[in-house]
């Protein structure tokens, strides 16, 4: 996991770098502030960690591939943080532990430092120089769009104080970050397999569970962690009258839904034998995890 | 240019036309009302002449990778709009004649619904079929984002009340509009040749001319023009304090540097021949019209 994030932290420090091509200083400070502070690189060391189990890390075309989609991962998920956080949307103040960036430099600046990431994204995905970029460009854009992660944050503000099943919520969830985490695992297959590889099948069943299970776990840490741990403001979901998992299915309900889809990821995974194992483990990590 | 037009109109409406696979569709409607409300599509007219003039509107691949680039220029157009009108960055009211995305839904979903138009433009830009797909997504990448149009727009945002020197000006004017023009002109000619092809390098010649030429007439109009012709409020500059041409060279010398551009223009036109006819009587319509 930490040679994972390293890497990934590596690539996106180089596209960030402050350079002479700059054209405007403060739009790429706040985007280098809203990318390289800090974050667990989740989608990241999963797309690695599949890259691994498929043998595409062991060739340049496949390393590069690699690193470009774990960069773009990187820079949609900055971009959903920092548009979501303003005032307009969830009002956040707090963020991996510092200001939020519309609160660290303005609101306009936020909105185009998203706007500059999400564009970013695509610039380097469309520079792998791998013979599918298409399907990796194509799978990208499909998962963070209007049917996609942006359509899960519309859901989102859809529900404040609606809705109130399970299976509403786990379908907004699926849309706003179960998306992204599925692309990863599916940017990872694809530098290794073709579109119709069966093993790209199994792993999309696993990131579909590691999603849900993801979020379940976040909105028990919203309910059990602290601000400090968390580097954002504990339960801020409760305070907004906002549905979770917890507040739908009980503390104990949420954890034990959590562990059955930890046992669907596992099941998916036993196609691919042997090299899945760093899969499964990251697997675990998502539902015990304290931030 | 009505048959651009008519003919980008028809890409468009098919890509937003309410499917059953819409997730949010409050977000869908808003992307509709974003793109489907008027506008001259220019980029598309723009791009589907060079398009004309360079052969490759000829064949089947050409004709749909012209439509999925006609499409998505317009899809980053009018995110770019919807962004730019939002109360933390112009705050505008009016667009097209009608209310602008937030005021028409609210800020949120307009934040959302031009982070959904990006994304889609570059969802429909990855599925061209095209040979050069990689070099067409790049090209509306780079000219998108941190160093093309949404540099433009931080630099507009940080002009207010303060730079007054034309350079300057045009130097903003060259990211925020001149960017994406100077595009629809490169992917009508990457559809055609190879990145290297010396028709290329003229045409964004051109290109670069008829943008700024484009920028320096929307200043004079925004001082000419009434609110109705427009579609947009008049005068809103000026009330702004924001720098404008005819606020530094005078409405005469304002004129006078558009014809200046349009002459470069029609000389970078020179070595393409009669193919090149229509790209010319675009050049004029430029400076000469009214909205």
């Amino acid at each position: 996991m930490r040679s994972g994030q390293a890497r990934s932290e590596a690539v996106l420090e180089t596209l960030l770098t402050p350079a002479s091509g700059a054209v405007s200083n403060r739009l790429e400070e706040a985007m280098r502030y809203s990318v390289l502070g800090g974050g667990k690189r989740l989608r990241p060391v999963l797309l690695y960690a599949v890259g691994r189990a498929l043998g595409s890390d062991e060739d340049a075309t496949g390393r590069a591939a690699l690193d470009a989609a774990a960069a773009a991962l990187e820079l949609v998920h900055a971009y959903s943080l920092v548009h979501d956080d303003l005032p307009a949307m969830d009002d956040d103040d707090l963020r991996r532990g510092r200001p939020t960036v519309h609160r660290a430099f303005d609101e306009a600046t936020a909105i185009l430092a998203g706007d500059a990431l999400l564009t970013l994204a695509f610039e380097v995905m469309a520079d792998t120089g791998h013979v599918r970029t298409p399907a990796l460009v194509r799978t990208l854009a499909e998962a963070s769009g209007r049917r996609g992660m942006v359509a899960g944050q519309a859901l989102d503000l859809e529900a404040v104080g609606q809705f109130r099943e399970v299976e509403a919520l786990s379908r907004m969830h699926a849309y706003k970050t179960g998306a992204l985490i599925r692309a990863a695992v599916r940017l990872g297959g694809l530098v290794a397999a073709e579109e119709q590889d069966s093993r790209l099948a199994a792993l999309d069943r696993y990131a579909a569970a590691i999603g849900l299970a993801f979020q379940i776990q976040d909105d028990i840490l919203d309910v059990t962690g602290d601000t400090v741990t968390l580097g954002k403001t504990a339960g801020a979901d409760a305070a907004r009258d906002k549905p979770t998992y917890p507040s739908l299915l009980g503390l104990e309900g949420a954890r034990k839904r959590a562990g059955q889809l930890l046992d669907e990821a596992l099941d998916a995974l036993a196609p691919l034998g042997e090299a899945a194992a760093p899969l499964a483990v990251l697997a675990r990590y998502m539902i015990e995890r304290d931030h």
